[in-house]
């Protein structure tokens, strides 16, 4: 899979398999017709960056093989030296649910110095009660409605430049603000998935287990179901609930300075449990990890993906938690994931997952050709097929140990490979992956996102050594040098696990925090509103 | 429908209708078993201020009437004093969508000295090329996908701090943020209403023509798609489009700051042609009064929207524009609207719009009882048809000409009394009128929320004079004055007026824009995510 080692001007393309008909032309600005590469194979046309060119002969018909999988078959003849563009193909027909196999995850040899290294690597975290550990020590502040966000806007502005001064070693306030909470079927199926996200987001192990909550009053998201007492964190020094409520329609407030003084009031308390908080070290298998793609190109399944993929398998090895998501993306992989499910229970739920999200597509009319976005296209991904053998890729090559439904949390203890089944939507993703309980966040990009989140810190990874140079103050670690053979796909992958390490630890801070850049919180909510 | 002229120790109650057998508990607090109105009517237990009590004895199954109107019937015998709470309640079925009735609306008296006032009034409002009056002169941020919300953010605080100050006659720079764009099935049946959401957001009259639109560049939702170039307003002077776009992934963007950069920069011409702007006298028809109401409770019904309904009878006679919405707060009331419709077309729109939200509801597993909050129940309100007859109420009695589809706007010229379909929901509700070219927003609350929108100003009137003086510097008008007998419906509908001449003038400012508080915008999306 390692690019050949010539120089940028030679004509370069890179093969993911060796069974493979197709290779992805690696040469910025892609090359034209006539260009001759080192074994001979001549372009026929011009091939843009990132696209396929045929290398054999292809009669209508024939399968298109890429990471040795079918992503579509020829409607036409294509021979040797050819684009191969999405015109060309028929995208196979998607995987039935029923009927498939599990199979025997791959042993991976944990006796070596690399084994003993990981498990004995350490990052600098906030351990909690909970027993998750965060990366960064933020107050929350949670809402149970849309109607209060103004007013913890307001609220937060206060805390950050009165409060935040008297107690340094608090990082930040953030607002999960959201569009939930009223006006919606609250007791419809699939409404569950907004309320238990909400929740679960509020216990993120970045917030300390301080529960900071404003609510209207009215809303029928009341507090109570927003978070029954059994699920409120309880305080390790007095053993009470780490709950502080504010109802902006309680009679004591005296109008609307009143209720913000109120917020700024009880967050003091909130404050002062987390500034007592210290790092300290915690073995790196407290890394909860959430893996994304977005704004995808050809080179993600090529570079920034294969990068992440060996960096969470040295994760997983460590006995850390790597999370991979987006339903519609990995659709099509459902037989490479089954094949990789450590039990038949774990194949039974992600099997289930799929069809839930089949079933919730086609309620709504539309089927998985919905995903690849015309970025995806031009970017040279013929068609979902294709994105999703690039996709999982990020997941590396460990058995696959756990699912979780949309806004679930990570049961304690609970980790290895996980398949976290979220809608492909970064901000929904990255919102569901939070609640999820990640501490920390890698996202792969081949046309370029400014994507980040308050929450956590967000590691940008390129696909390109281009998009890398000309977003260098926002991409954090360059995987187009795979492509450039600078580096190896396994060397990538060793350099993003010790990046993570001096991110989690506030050693150094990724771009995103950088420019306090982040996306908003978006629930995926599959239930109407009313 | 005026309360009984007496003080305010003394046990008082307002009857809706003539032919009604329960009346409202109009004192604060509530009033005790055993207390005797002036008729004679002595309670037989404690009934809470907002609640209904019974003015007969009503035997099981009784039609319980309200507004003239059955809200349900009785399910045990309940004497007269009796308080009638939702458990003493059967909800009457839905009024079936066929064989519904149209009526010959209202003759407006059109010769008195009201009538040539009104036609005479004026406001200070900003003409706009396209016809539509703007309240306010504002900057808007077209976004066309979730991912570039920061950089948005980023670039809207610069332009307020560093360009602002040059430009004096500009009010302020609004993102219209949201969560939509990419991740979602942008071609599944309903996809259409958020995309027209934006398109018509970015048209409100108060941003002057002026489109300034940031992309990402990869996603779905492309520029093109939300605003084809016949949809882009054109600039007066030179006759050219007014559209300024930039790309973020557009290669001449050297990293993060230049982007932001970008944004700035361009938005120095749309600053100057929005600077060049003055306020002008125009005639209140210009103005298009959204109205609204929310955290509603048994008074809503009674002084805050009647108040507005009279208001909005005199802005109709005025040749003004009022929208009213809520489909799901107003479904039960279907029989009554059509009644009102100015034409048969107009009737089956309406027909149209609720067998639309009917079939979407089902498709969700739901139906309409899945409105009423708890805050609703608290504050007096049954079940959805008592709620739906105080919620019209807010409409007033002229005849409805002309009905939206959610995320419509309104045709050039179109005027009267509107029925723009939209949910329920505050905000979703909110950001639809505003696609709908909303220049005025009037707001009725009974338990209180600090609602407000950053696109235009939101008068908030309250229904009770307790919430009106809590929240002194929260609602901008006490209707809860007509419950103490001190002003009557059509007093206060004159008196909203003059406010709303006022604030839409420039002249006075909202609560909500003393304090810079609003919601954000949320998008109604039938469709999927993916």
């Amino acid at each position: 899979m390692d690019p050949m080692q010539l120089s940028p001007s030679q004509p370069r393309r890179i093969q993911m398999h060796p069974l493979d008909n197709v290779a992805i032309v690696v040469n910025d600005g892609g090359l034209d017709a006539g260009t001759r590469f080192h074994d001979g194979l001549t372009l026929c046309e011009r091939v843009p960056q990132g696209h396929k060119v045929a290398l054999v002969d292809l009669p209508v018909g024939a399968e298109v093989r890429r990471y040795n999988v079918v992503i579509g078959r020829t409607v036409k003849p294509v021979p040797a030296g050819a684009w191969v563009h999405e015109r060309l193909l028929e995208m196979p027909p998607a995987a039935s649910l029923s009927d498939l196999r599990t199979g025997t995850p791959a042993v991976v040899d944990r006796t070596d110095d690399l084994q003993s290294n990981l498990e004995q690597a350490t990052f600098e975290g906030y351990r909690n009660a909970d027993g998750t550990v965060g990366t960064r020590n933020l107050l929350a502040i949670t809402q149970t409605v849309q109607c209060v966000a103004g007013v913890a806007r307001m609220a937060a502005e206060r805390i950050r430049t009165e409060l935040l001064p008297q107690f340094p070693h608090v990082d930040g306030v953030v607002c999960l603000e959201h569009g939930y909470g009223c006006g919606v079927a609250i007791d419809a199926p699939g409404a569950e998935i907004p309320i238990r996200t909400l929740r679960n987001l509020s216990l993120n192990p970045n917030f300390g287990g301080q529960v900071l909550m404003i609510s209207l009053g009215c809303e029928k998201l009341q507090p109570d179901r927003l978070m029954p007492a059994n699920t409120i964190p309880i305080q390790s020094e007095t053993g009470s609930p780490s709950l502080g409520l504010i109802t902006l329609q309680d009679e004591q407030h005296q109008g609307f300075m009143p209720m913000v003084d109120a917020v700024v009031k009880q967050a003091i308390p909130h404050l002062e449990r987390l500034n007592a908080r210290r790092r300290e070290p915690v073995p790196i298998s407290q890394l909860v990890v959430g893996v994304q793609c977005g704004g995808s190109d050809a080179f993600s399944g090529v570079t920034a993906n294969p990068a992440v993929g060996a960096c969470a398998d040295l994760l997983v090895r460590a006995g850390a938690t790597v999370m991979f998501s987006e339903t519609t993306e990995v659709r099509d992989a459902v037989e490479q994931l089954i094949a990789r499910a450590a039990t038949p229970e774990v194949a039974q739920q992600i099997v289930d997952e799929m069809a839930w999200y089949d079933a919730y597509l086609q309620r709504g009319g539309v089927d998985r050709s919905a995903n690849t976005t015309p970025g995806n296209k031009k970017g040279g991904l013929s068609n979902i097929v294709e994105k999703a053998m690039g996709s999982i890729v990020k997941s590396g090559t460990a058995p696959i140990s756990g699912v979780l439904k949309p806004g679930d949390r990570l049961a304690p203890g609970q980790r290895g490979l996980i398949y976290a089944a979220t809608p492909a939507s970064d901000f929904i993703c990255g919102t569901l992956q939070l609640a999820a309980g990640m501490n920390l966040h890698v996202f792969t990009t081949g046309r370029g996102t400014p994507y980040g989140l308050a929450e956590v810190p967000v590691i940008k990874v390129g696909t390109r050594t281009e998009l890398a140079k000309r977003w260098h103050d926002l991409i954090d670690l360059n995987a187009g040098r795979i492509a450039d053979g600078e580096l190896s796909v396994q060397e990538a992958g060793m350099e993003l696990l010790q990046m993570m390490i001096d991110v989690a630890s506030g050693r150094s801070r990724t771009w995103a925090e950088h420019w306090k850049l982040h996306n908003s919180l978006v629930l995926f909510n599959p239930a109407p509103v009313t």
